[in-house]
Formats: structure tokens, sequence, C-alpha cells
């Protein structure tokens, strides 16, 4: 049966059906249970879980009873540096934040410059590279506690990495990376050898540390292939299997399943002046009618609009204000372009905020930067 | 068209052809003319050149002249440390050293027990990081400058290797490494990224010192397809391709092709006491007749015999005495007893010696250890 969408870590195509990708990759469901034993640790509940943008996951209630016994959990997320970071890609990053001010825990992230070097034919190390640390500029301005806190690259910290990485590599066939990733003949040695390097900081943590201390993986969806192999591998390394919280991906502003860093205006950048921010809700998809006056007669449609969805995920968190705009908008007391120039303000208004302590970040990088 | 023989980096198996592995591989014969080009800054040439256990090459005119330029070559070898070294592993390191004594060479040495873990189902990465340190021991025994020798394990000095590595890596397909290697899809990813790890010390010369090098690896002919990949990917990273010499593989005393670390009493190993070389020798493959009385009337067979191949590569270096060995076999005046206590007298006198320096060695290993 040919499927309707794609999605592979370095791909998203077509409608995703998010329901079917749990069934397909065998997570499990986020349900009201999870949220309440989440909840017991950490409350108020992120709005991201509660409004169901986290709705997958990995052994979830194990990692919670560990934590009750005393074995507390450690984070791991990364990021592939192919250019600078979209709001998107925050969104994993805000719930290991929210989770650390909760949990406590040390938290490695990994900026995968080697990956993007080699899946990309037109970008240098180099580029890579640069990235990766403008990159982590975006998640030290998010506010993570310096001694808690471990970002690196690979090819900076591939002593640690590549040790861990050549014991999953051992178990893991080219017939398992074609089924898992569709990796053809043609693929470049690098890319087929690179989900191994993208596994080691599952079990950094047990190995830094001398002891096996569970980890969860706050990622997107589409990264979850990824750790299938390197849960499968974790028994023949002798770790725990790592757990994962998995979300949807954020919806481009034109509408397709993910925002593309690569198609102008389908994404806002953590870098994008109020202009950029301006241009790329202005040419939003909405749940509009074709004018005016219909959508004052007819009202509009929420559930289709990128633009809601940006509230419902991140930017209106208080469920009344919500309820409201989405009522507004329903009964046609609220025309498309108010509403863009109400998101314009606000995620202005956040990445403005977010800018300042982007540029701070420069001077205290390295109090977070994983050398030795 | 099958073939009779198979030579991979892992694998020989038949009878082989060594003039048809030229043909097959697309290297080189080494002439008498390059012989005389060698000479002319290394004289006298060495009794493994002269005697044609280094019988091909890739670029070696190249690299003289390269020398002759004021542009001299560094030196790359190295070994697979899946158990203790052979006299057949120290042959292109024996050729490393001479040439180093004569051209003034830096030499890299590359321990590759990541490979060795992820070829081997058995073997543990401390297993082959435990052998690796064993066999650098061998390699400064031979009395290599500690100021122009580097040895390093592929996991210590990855943060080196791997960004170097993955250049190579992302102009390789698998297809292309299965062609070279074989490989089939049930091969390990890490199995399958590996030759780029084993590319990457013939740019690392280069990469280090900020210009381009000239890069010479002498190694068994086995080793070659290794370095085609290498020689394919410099272009594309700027810098020389490396030049080859390469030699025969040392025979088993068993009479195959290639001594054996895993078939006992097929190889000596430089850790052998003299009764272990005792077993070996005495049990040796030789060109000998039936019985006493037939090889008194007919002489042996020093040309197939493997007992005269260790005098000829290795242990008669003078002309003269060997030849006199050769007709006193040939006309039935000495017998195989005979022939085998003469070389395990001179197998002994050489690892006696050998073993002292090697333990030596262990006192001076981090003056040769490349570590940062």
């Amino acid at each position: 049966m040919p499927e309707d969408f794609i999605v592979t870590p370095w791909e998203v195509r077509g409608e995703v059906d998010y329901d079917k990708l749990i069934e397909k990759f065998g997570t499990q469901k986020v349900t009201d249970d999870l949220l309440k034993h989440i909840e017991k640790h950490a409350s108020p509940l992120h709005v991201m879980l509660r409004r169901g943008l986290f709705y997958s996951h990995r052994d979830m209630n194990w990692i919670l009873e560990q934590h009750e016994k005393g074995n507390t959990f450690y984070l791991y997320t990364g990021r592939g540096p192919s250019g600078h970071t979209t709001i998107g890609h925050l969104v994993p990053w805000i719930l290991c934040k929210w989770l650390q001010d909760n949990f406590k825990n040390k938290f490695y992230f990994q900026l995968t410059e080697d990956e993007k070097f080699m899946f990309d034919e037109s970008k240098t190390l180099e580029d890579t590279k640069k990235y990766a640390y403008e990159n982590a500029l975006d998640v030290i301005a998010l506010g993570f506690d310096p001694s808690l806190t471990n970002i690196f690259l690979d090819t900076e910290y591939i002593h640690h990495l590549y040790p861990i990485a050549i014991k999953v590599a051992k178990r893991v066939t080219f017939s398992t990376v074609r089924a898992v990733f569709g990796f053809t003949q043609s693929n470049n040695i690098g890319s087929i050898f690179y989900t191994s390097i993208q596994a080691a900081p599952a079990f950094l943590g047990s190995v830094l540390e001398g002891k096996n201390i569970p980890c969860l993986i706050p990622c997107g969806i589409d990264q979850d292939p990824h750790f299938r192999i390197a849960r499968d591998a974790a028994e023949h390394l002798g770790y725990y299997k790592p757990a994962l919280l998995h979300n949807k991906l954020l919806p481009s502003l034109t509408g397709s399943d993910k925002m593309s860093a690569s198609i102008p205006g389908s994404s806002i950048f953590t870098t994008d002046s109020e202009d950029d921010i301006k241009k790329s809700v202005q040419n939003a998809f909405t749940g509009g009618r074709v004018s005016i006056e219909e959508q004052k007669k007819l009202g509009g449609d929420p559930d289709i609009c990128s633009v809601y969805k940006y509230y419902l995920y991140l930017f209106i968190p208080d469920d009344k204000e919500l309820q409201d705009r989405y009522e507004e908008c329903r009964s046609g007391n609220i025309m498309c372009g108010e509403c863009k120039q109400h998101l314009i303000s606000l995620v202005w208004g956040f990445l403005k905020d977010h800018q300042e302590k982007r540029e701070k970040a420069r001077d205290v990088l390295e109090d977070f930067m994983l050398r030795d």
C-alpha cells in the first residue's frame, strides 16, 4: 500500500497522519494518565504537553518510575546545524528546559555538524560548524542551568562519542538502515554510519558516570527511527534503552506539515527581524474565507489555520484567551489580517527578548560547551 | 571468470598470483629502473626491495621526484591489532625504518583497534586495544627515531581522524565499498564506514602541517583496496594522492600464501619463545623429498620451500650465503631437518634481541604515542 506521507529524519512530505505514525513506528500515545503521572512531579504541565504537541512516547512511565526510585534520568536532544534555528526547532528544547526546571536533570545537547555535512552535497564542514555555534546560542538563550547542561559538536567531542558509536555500529547492518531510513546503495558510507553517532549520547551519560542512568530524549517524531536503532543496540551495550517523548512537527506557515528551513517564508528563524516575521506571517496559510464579507458571514476555520496552531502550541498558553480567539474566529468577528498582526506581535515579543539573551549567550558559551 | 584466489584486507585465500594482482588492482611493477632510482637516495638497497618482496607500487617515481625537489614525503603504515605481531606484520614496518633512516621521514603508525573490533564478532574493544599497545612495542623495538615517529590508536586519536574521515566518507558510496571489498547488505555499518578511517592518515600529515605533503604507504598488497578509495577521495579533499609500495604477503610456514595469525603453527609471533619457534619451524612445509635417501639422490626444491622463503626475504641478506644454501639444497647435500635448525637459530637470534628491545620499549612508549 503506497503511503500518502513520508517521515524520515531528513524528509517530511505529504499530509502527516500522526496517529498512523504511532502505529507505524510502534510508539505509545501520550495518554491523560501519563500526563497526570508527569504532573505529579512537574506542575503545572507545560502547554506543549497539555495541548498534545508532545503526543507520543516510548517508556515514559518507566522514566517516571525510575525517578520515583531515586534513579533520575538525564535529558538528551540535539540539532542538525544546517542553518539558523527556527521556532520549530525550539519545541523539544523548550520542553527540556521545563523538564530540567522540574526534575533537575543533566542535559546533553548534540550538534550534528558531521551529519549535515555528509547528507548535504552543497555544505562544507566549515559551514555546518559555523551554524552549530549559532544554534548553541539559541539553546543557551532558553535559560538552561549551566551546571547541569552540556552542549557539544560531534567533531569536537568525537573522542567520547566514537567508542560508543562503534559499539552501536557493530550491531546494525546495512539491511537495517536500508529498512529504517530507506537508504540505497548510492548513499555515502558516512551517511550510512551516521545513526550510530546520533545513538551515542543515549548512552553517554551512563558511560561518563560509570553507571547505568536512564536517558530521556524529547525530540520530533521524525527522529524516532534513529532511536529505534539505539534502543535495539542498548541491550548489547549493557545500558538502558533510551526513553522518548515525541512532538508533532510544528506546521509550516505555508500550511504544509513541517516548517522547512529551506523554503523562504515557511519558517520563522530565531534570528529574524520584526520585518522578516511580518513577511512570513502575512503570507501564512489561514482558515480564512475568500472575502471579508464571506468571512464576516460564515466565520473562519481555526482548525486548519497555521496561525492558530502557533497560538495553540506556543504563543497563547492561557486556555480562556485561546478559547476566546477560537470563537471570535469561528463567529466571523475577527479577520485574518488582524489575527496575523496579533501573532506577529506575540512572536516578535518572544524573539526580541530571545535575541537579547542569544547575544548575551556568546559571553557564557564556554560554560556550556563540553570539550574534554 | 571465477578466480582461484581472493585477496582483500580481511581475507587471503588460494594460491595468490601476484602478477595477476598487479593487473587486477591496477598497480605498477617495481622495475629495475625504479630500484636504481631509489638506490640513488638509499644505498645499499634493502634486501626486501632487492629480492622482490616489495614488488608493486603506485606513484613511487613521483614520490622520489618530490623528494628531489625538496618536498620530502612522510610515511604511513599500520596494523589491525587482532593479536600479537607476527614476523609477516613486521615486513612493511622494517621497510619504513629503512626509509626513515635514509630519507629522514616523519612516520605515522595507525593502530586500528576499531577495525578489529567491528570486523570480529568475538572481540571486544578492550581486547583489541590491549593488543594495539602490545603491537606498538614491536614498532618501537625496530628502532624508529622518536622525534620523527607518531603511533596512535584510532579511538584515542579520533578527534584528528574523524574530521578527515567524514570528508572521505562523503565521497564513497555503498556501491563502491561493495565493489571494492565485496561487502554485502549484512555488513555492519561500522565495517562499511571503516575504510574512511584507514584513509585518514594518508592526509593527516598534510592536515597537521597545514600544507600539502606527499605520503608514502608501504603495506601488504592486500591493503591496497583501502588506498584506492583514499586516492579517489584525495582530489576532492585537495590533497596529493598517497603513493604506495606493496609487499607480497610473507608465506605461511604451512605452505599457504599468507601467515595466518589464527592458525597455530602457521606464524611466528614476535612474542614466541625459542620452543614456540622450534615447533612452528619443525612443522614447516619444505621442498624436501619423501625420504632422506631420495633427497640425497634428487636434492630438495628450495623454490617451493617456505623455510627458504624466510631466508630469501629476511634472514639471509648475504647473496653468496643464500646462493650456497640454495645449491646445497638442490644438490642434496643438506637435509630439511638441518636447514630448519638453521632457520630456528636465525629467527631466535633475531627475536631474542627484538624481545629485549620490546621490553625496553615499554619505558619509552609515551615518547612515540600521538595523543593531542
